[in-house]
């Protein structure tokens, strides 16, 4: 079955979209980026998610040339097209177009296209007995949007890999900050504890607090975390908009609280899953 | 004039040169650049150059799928078909290729290309009376390596402008570290002072520290540069591939030294054009 995808106007197949070597996305890495869920037709929180695209592009001075209705449509029309009636990956990507001058660009003239690809769940297993991150010293240079600058992200998934870890937590100067694309949240004495500041403020990392202060049931602590907190916490958990709520049992070499997924985690993993319809 | 570009293997007009927009290279800004010239169909220290292609491919683990004579030779012929018989900018990209899961790469089809385009040197004026910086307070993320992040630098380029500067220095920590795409000079007491690092090795910047120890008439420090230093140096200049020796007579709202051109510079200058036959 052909893909397809949305590229500076139009749908079109993806074998066929293609965008120019001069493009300053490529040349000079300049863009910005985000990253959905379509689920059963319809895309999870998109005002969100279209919030902080525009956010990353006004931090860049990038122009925005769809409205977010038509953006909206298109996603869904391709989750459709390309077959993916459960749920599926979005990508939307923004740059300046064709660079001008080696490091300029024409405001009138950008890039942008959108990609509707298939979700590959984890493991199950990951859901049931939790996973293992591992920490790397690293603050991202443009924290607070989400450009498409992954570098340090992608160099380190050999590393992941090799270490069997699901996730790479970034630590910078004694404190957590996030995961390459994903955030982080650690349990204690029923305390549900989130990094507040030098991070990318995450979709389901949103919706976890909003769940979390509905019920009622948790002191919620956005703040400054520790390094050393990862190591007398009670539950960690790491939330994103393709992985949804991943329970972590394990940090570097050693185990988190008692190294089984805890009742909290448990808990608001269910809540989220009620949310996405997908529980 | 058509002109030609290189890419993936061939030698094709640089209207069809186009790519996937599923690379590595744009969804998640993974990639490696180099920036050269070529003069009078010659590559200026060509292998200083690969040798910091090579090495910012390593630290990728990006497969460069060419050689360095195979390399040179397409430049050359790219630098004639295109009409450039003085002067051109030449451009090396190379990305991981088409993106897998998302965040990963097949290191076996990496995306290469090489970029002659025309070189537009700065107005005469600049190097006779001197230009302007500004500051700005930024280290890179792998300052070691030439990637394809320059998000600060793109986004700063209206600012640049709009201060009639010719580069943004990037200061830290008190600290002076490099221009955006040159690195930078101090003059002192006779002794040629530069950041050694953090930075970029820039190949001007190596010429010129050979040809200011060849000369044997200046003492050279490469050490960590004080930001306080700039405004008690007796002269500044600035070395790019693209721009050669610039002399720098502002930093922001101060004057560097007298505010003219100093004889060091000037020397420097001279020195570097005869290397180049530019003199």
């Amino acid at each position: 079955m052909d893909k397809y995808c949305f590229l500076n106007g139009e749908i079109i197949p993806l074998t066929e979209a293609k965008i120019g070597i001069e493009d300053i996305g490529l040349l000079r890495g300049y863009g910005v980026y985000d990253g959905l869920a379509v689920i059963k037709g319809k895309v999870f929180r998109f005002e969100d998610h279209w919030n902080r695209f525009i956010s990353g592009a006004h931090a860049l001075s990038l122009n925005i040339p769809i409205t977010p209705e038509k953006t909206k449509e298109v996603i869904e029309e391709l989750a459709v097209k390309n077959g993916f009636d459960q749920r599926a990956n979005v990508r939307l990507i923004l740059t300046g177009g064709k660079t001008l001058n080696g490091i300029e660009y024409d405001f009138n003239k950008p890039t942008f296209y959108i990609l509707v690809e298939k979700w590959e769940p984890l493991p199950e297993d990951y859901y049931k007995n939790g996973t293992k991150l591992i920490t790397y010293r690293h603050a991202r240079e443009w924290p607070t949007h989400k450009t498409t600058n992954y570098i340090q992200a992608v160099s380190l998934q050999d590393l992941r890999k090799e270490q069997k870890a699901v996730e790479i937590l970034y630590v910078y100067d004694g404190e957590i900050l996030e995961c390459a694309t994903s955030n982080i949240f650690l349990v204690k004495n029923g305390k549900l504890i989130t990094p507040s500041d030098g991070i990318l403020g995450g979709i389901t990392r949103k919706v976890i607090l909003e769940l979390a202060k509905a019920s009622g049931q948790y002191e919620i602590e956005e703040r400054l975390v520790y390094e050393d907190e990862l190591k007398t916490a009670d539950e960690i958990f790491i939330t994103s908009s393709f992985k949804d709520v991943v329970p972590v049992v394990n940090i570097d070499d050693f185990e988190v609280g008692n190294g089984q997924v805890g009742p909290i985690t448990k808990d608001l993993m269910q809540a989220f899953a009620k949310v996405t319809n997908m529980g």
